[in-house]
């Protein structure tokens, strides 16, 4: 018989969250005052920022400076209780959430488990790519493209040393073109101080999108400035293709052009994070689950979802909200009142998305927003973007401390172009070996 | 055949360093204007300044702030090259340093590998204790740490508990001291607070020191004070104990007695990094190798060893230097002098080690310092040495970035006692499983 983990009970209500993103995080502190007993589960012991991760691969940043610790962020909350813990499977009859340390009672259940990368079933994509969705996978990246660099610097073989300077970036998302837009500074400010003996003339950096334009979802101007910074960085741009296949060497795109790299990195699509133990006709496409208004998931009294995972579907629309941090910011606070209101018997707020714009940063001084401000359209490209867009990612930074050492990395950064967090320290990608030798017919 | 390393020919005379600590380092740095060719060989693309590792280890700073590329250091040095590497084997006839990447030639060597963990054999200890002589193991220290915290969450067997929450930290040295002085502090302000649901009564820090006293090589005052502060903080001291053997979980001391832990630290004592290819006579014991004063290996021309690895056996220093910084140091700058002349046919200066004294912190305004000042003694033990302490050790750290980003975390930790890097990311420690039942009958 499976045990209980060990959780003080408290006697209130248990609001069980499973996952600690962005919509979990709000939604535990919006029931701060709540008479109820918080137990936030997930299996790291710290809440990440997800939006500065490609400054942590680019080793801009410190990747402590973008995580923070569940328990110090709690540490005032006396309703919260941390579990670390992987779920396995949820029992909406039994209202239990089967866990690596146990079984777990809950009154309200709310899932929050977020999206993880989508790989469209392509294993072997999944085997080579480096993803972008954990700083786990932000630190791989660091590591591999310094070593990288330290491996080139032994080879002769041209063909060789192009798959280890050559980065291909699938996906023209922000993060794509973030990480693109990096990549490209580091090549001309910091990589040929680092190593003088390597040519980076001779580094590509290739950024394929399957649409006709990079950050879709955008204004036409955000999309067509963005391309335009990027082209004048020498990123390569490949508009309107798709990758077919890569085998950890060579990627082959759907015109059956191929590029190599040894290095690819994918930030082309996301899907829910599945969880187990709801009735399959709760789950649409793309793994999310289906909420009403509330956020309640369709066909439960008390289980809810929130944020990227959560699909509310509704005429306007039609495939729930964008998967961003804001809708899921947005549900999380609601969801904590409206938990308030159902135990005081008070009517529920529907959720009403309030999108206050989006914008991504390309370079130093180039950045594209499109703002919301007091009912006003503001779009920007450039400098004026650039200070907004730092602006706003300084002041939501978890803590006080954080942001004081994002922004003096950053200073420093604006004036030195060297932060110098360039260590390798931890794991990094093993590819096929580099002493192997591949002959390649077709390279682009 | 084996091929060569690619470096590329400068036409100057290769001084090929192996090992970028404290000593190789500032080799390098004091090479700079010299007529060679400097290569340095690592097996880490960073400098680690390791005073400081014990403050990663307990989630006091980041790990980035005390460890700093090579490649950043020298990027101003257009003599300096650098390979990341392991050292495999020397060949003095060939004058070639066989390595991970391949031969690499030189004209002068240097053997600057410093020192490693000493377990004096004992293979069950080695697998089961954490060592601190990198900043990986810092890092493994600080998630197994945090680990053991949310394990003991999910148990009720006493004893199994203490084995998650009691800390037991082996040799009595400075890395001891403070290891324990941290953790003190750590349990009375900052775990309580993470961790409501535990008792921090029941957490014990034992420091088991084999001498009659701490600090070995410090002041009588010094001694005598680290061990009042470390009592007063409620620190378990063992004096004249030796630990007999470490399973995992049960410490036998040599008197037959045991405690219960899952984390030994082991910081009882270093051994030189040996190297292969040497004569057999230049190695003394404690795997050091034999130099003259100045820094020649015995048996030599052109082979050097300098810092930790480094024994300059002499009347005074039968024992060669203390295997601490300053003597690794001053030993590199030295060298770096004496090599240029060398090549300019005047004679080398003999080293003659000036010990500026030593110092160690043990909590909050608690430190111990014996210091040597225009060739005054002075002792201090308490608030002005911490002061002393933080002064010393900020300005000695390598980047000025550096500086800051520590110093911004120490004013908040002074404050606040919470600087939040108490994330579990990366390796940590894997003992035996947690679910397992154990009895023991002696328990201290």
């Amino acid at each position: 018989m499976a045990k209980y983990a060990r959780i003080k009970n408290t006697g209130k209500p248990k609001v069980v969250i499973i996952g600690g993103g962005f919509a979990g995080l709000e939604l535990a502190k919006s029931l701060k005052k709540a008479d109820v007993q918080v137990i936030l589960i997930d299996k790291q012991n710290y809440h990440t920022f997800q939006p500065l991760m490609y400054q942590v691969a680019t080793a801009a940043i410190e990747a402590d400076s973008i995580i923070h610790p569940f328990r110090k962020v709690f540490d005032k909350q006396e309703n919260f209780f941390f579990r670390l813990a992987e779920v396995q499977h949820i029992d909406t009859a039994q209202k239990l959430v089967e866990t690596s340390i146990g079984l777990i009672r809950y009154d309200y259940l709310v899932i929050a488990t977020g999206a993880t990368t989508n790989y469209f079933g392509d294993k072997l994509m999944e085997e080579n790519a480096i993803a972008m969705k954990s700083v786990e996978d932000a630190i791989n990246l660091r590591n591999t493209i310094l070593s990288n660099f330290e491996n080139a610097l032994q080879l002769d073989d041209e063909e060789q040393m192009n798959s280890l300077m050559d980065y291909v970036i699938v996906g023209g998302g922000p993060t794509g073109v973030e990480l693109a837009g990096a990549l490209s500074e580091l090549r001309k400010h910091v990589f040929p101080k680092d190593y003088p003996e390597l040519d980076f003339q001779s580094m590509d950096i290739h950024l394929i999108q399957s649409g006709g334009e990079l950050l879709k979802g955008m204004s036409k101007e955000a999309s067509v400035k963005s391309l335009q910074f990027l082209e004048e960085m020498g990123v390569k741009v490949w508009l309107n293709r798709r990758v077919k296949s890569y085998d950890g060497y060579t990627v082959t795109l759907d015109n059956g052009e191929t590029l190599i790299t040894r290095t690819l990195i994918w930030a082309a699509g996301v899907t829910g994070n599945p969880i187990d133990g709801l009735k399959p006709e709760s789950i649409l496409k793309g793994n999310r689950v289906q909420v009403d208004v509330y956020n309640r998931v369709v066909g439960y009294e008390n289980v809810f979802a929130i944020g990227d995972i959560a699909a509310m579907v509704t005429t306007e629309n039609p495939q729930g909200h964008p998967m961003l941090a804001q809708p899921a910011l947005q549900q999380g606070t609601l969801l904590g009142k409206n938990l308030v209101r159902l135990f005081s018997g008070e009517p529920m707020q529907p959720f009403v998305y309030k999108d206050q714009g989006s914008m991504a940063t390309i370079g130093k001084n180039k950045a594209v927003a499109d703002l919301k401000l007091f009912n006003r359209e503001i779009k920007s490209q450039g400098f004026f973007a650039w200070l907004i867009w730092m602006f706003i990612h300084l002041i939501s930074l978890v803590s006080f401390r954080d942001r004081l050492v994002v922004m003096l990395n950053w200073g420093w950064n604006y004036f030195t172009y060297n932060s110098g967090n360039r260590l390798i320290v931890g794991h990094k990608q093993e590819n096929i070996p580099i002493t192997e030798t591949i002959t390649h017919k077709t390279v682009i």
